[in-house]
């Protein structure tokens, strides 16, 4: 199953926001409704965001090639798109994937977003192999958010190296970080082992410490959403506590993540910008208010990994691996 | 507002369960009662569950006095409530004030566990003016869980010393994490700083490193439910990845918790038993679900934070200050 693809001059793509109790693909027709997608989430993970961007922008395209003007209207598109989710470096890439083939017209723009949708699920196969190698055999792995398949076309990242492992009957069972506030980890990571019967068990995000300091896990990997210069890593809110974890048990703290999300231009961590989100989130879940009528929140969406926690960084084509978690920098971008 | 009390021969008590959006008295008439409100959390904290123990005890005795047997229905109330949150040190040691004065008959138990309950609340007004006389300004403090008033009789422990700073102008807000799964601290702590006044951002666990690593917090405070010999910390799920982060940004992480929480038959945080409690908690938030329907959970209540991570810890009558964390071991209890 693919998590967005390109059928019949439309977007397809599984609403992950109503998962998983219910699977709803949604067809988008125009680049409002895909934004609008990214922006509440029903799309999101880097891999995904970047196939996202290439075919919204080719969306965007093949519309304004039935008579209208294409280049304002791919002008528009990335504009817009690139705006919907700042922190995601591999949205803005994907847009400019698609971007450095306008001259070729429409045609030129879809055929470079199918190609940007098939190397992702290509390289994402590479990338869980890669993982695999590196750790070996840790028993529990564990993860947080979701860098499975539905964050990519296919396959994922973090997830990719953990159905690598299973396969090669090097894995015990994975602990599922629930990831608050939206729980991306007990909604998809756990929807995605379930369907690929891969054993584990969901935990709420600050049981995680306590879990790897008794030694129930023996490693962990997550995704990124950017990774800067210097190696430090931006993703998902409570990664920086994981890592902590790790370093302070001793186990090692893998980031698998695409090439596309290395990102040459940001020096460090510290320049990242971090997306601030809805108070409403953190208050309550669902239907479920949690606190008092008058609370106020802070919701930032991601947290910053200084590149000296991370034990490994591996992508579709390296594996950069340090004595002492030590990042060699920078990091040279290879797209 | 007392959050237990004894009242015309029965104990009663907040529950908390239904807080912040209903306020709820429960009477409480018997032992059986008592324990189902332990087990279900409807009342819960260190030094309320120390009343609870105490004033538990004597709710048996006197009883028991209209015609039944003392002893035995003392010693049955012992045991039932000892074993109904085995982790809470504090609740044992409310249980044994009791015990210690049993050859008095119902009379003296009773007065015994009247005089538990004035002291808690004599000791956590000195435990947050000696937290805040440590602390001094630090702009603002991060805490978990709830360590407020209402897990006391009144005051309580991490939140008197925040009362304690606000009421000096020493303080620029505080940063509540939820405390996931049970959200003691969406519930209860924000809903205690709201009636006092106290400016506060409610955030998810996984939050607080980043944020704290970005200087948004000066200190973090927080409970205990036992300290061991050693000076480990055992407390709500969550505390350990706060302590870790404080340590890698340099701020303080204090530890307010009463006398009777420093258990000296317990030599470390390793040898203390740690409550796995329902998967449910886990896997919804609230009424609403979140996991699959297969999906399974891990849900210890607590985390040991190891005495080297602890700044200093606070207690009614002493402050355990250290250099670099480290405490000195070991602790002597003072009761």
């Amino acid at each position: 199953m693919r998590t967005l693809d390109w059928v019949d001059g439309d977007i397809l793509l599984v609403d992950q926001t109503s998962l998983p109790l219910d699977e709803v693909m949604l067809r988008v027709s125009t680049v409002e409704e895909l934004t609008a997608a990214i922006k509440r989430m029903a799309v999101r993970g880097a891999m995904a965001l970047g196939a996202a961007g290439a075919l919204g922008v080719a969306l965007a395209a093949t519309r304004a090639a039935d008579g209208g003007d294409v280049d304002e209207a791919v002008d528009a598109a990335a504009t817009a798109l690139i705006a919907s989710r700042p922190t995601a470096v591999n949205l803005e890439w994907g847009v400019r994937r698609a971007l450095a083939v306008r001259d070729g017209g429409a045609a030129a723009i879809l055929a470079e977003a199918l190609r940007v949708r098939d190397e992702d699920i290509a390289a994402n196969r590479r990338l869980g192999e890669r993982a695999a190698d590196l750790l070996g055999d840790r028993g529990v792995v564990l993860t947080h958010c979701n860098a499975g398949s539905l964050a990519a076309v296919e396959w994922g990242s973090a997830v990719s190296g953990i159905r690598a492992l299973h396969e090669r009957g090097q894995l015990a069972g994975v602990l599922v970080c629930e990831t608050r506030p939206l729980l991306q980890g007990s909604r998809l990571t756990a929807w995605e082992l379930g369907r690929a019967g891969i054993p584990y068990h969901v935990i709420v995000d600050g049981a995680a410490a306590g879990l790897i300091a008794s030694g129930r896990a023996g490693a962990a990997i997550v995704g990124a959403d950017r990774v800067a210069a210097n190696g430090d890593v931006a993703n998902k809110v409570g990664t920086l506590s994981h890592a902590l974890a790790a370093r302070h048990a001793g186990i090692p703290f893998v980031v698998a993540a695409p090439e596309s999300t290395i990102d040459p231009d940001t020096a460090d961590g510290a320049t990242i910008p971090i997306e601030e989100r809805d108070a409403a989130e953190v208050l309550g879940f669902g239907e479920t208010r949690a606190a008092p009528p008058a609370a106020r929140a802070l919701n930032p969406a991601f947290d910053i990994t200084p590149a000296a926690l991370v034990t490994a960084i591996v992508t579709e084509s390296r594996t950069i691996e340090t004595a002492q978690g030590e990042v060699p920098y920078p990091l040279e971008g290879v797209a």
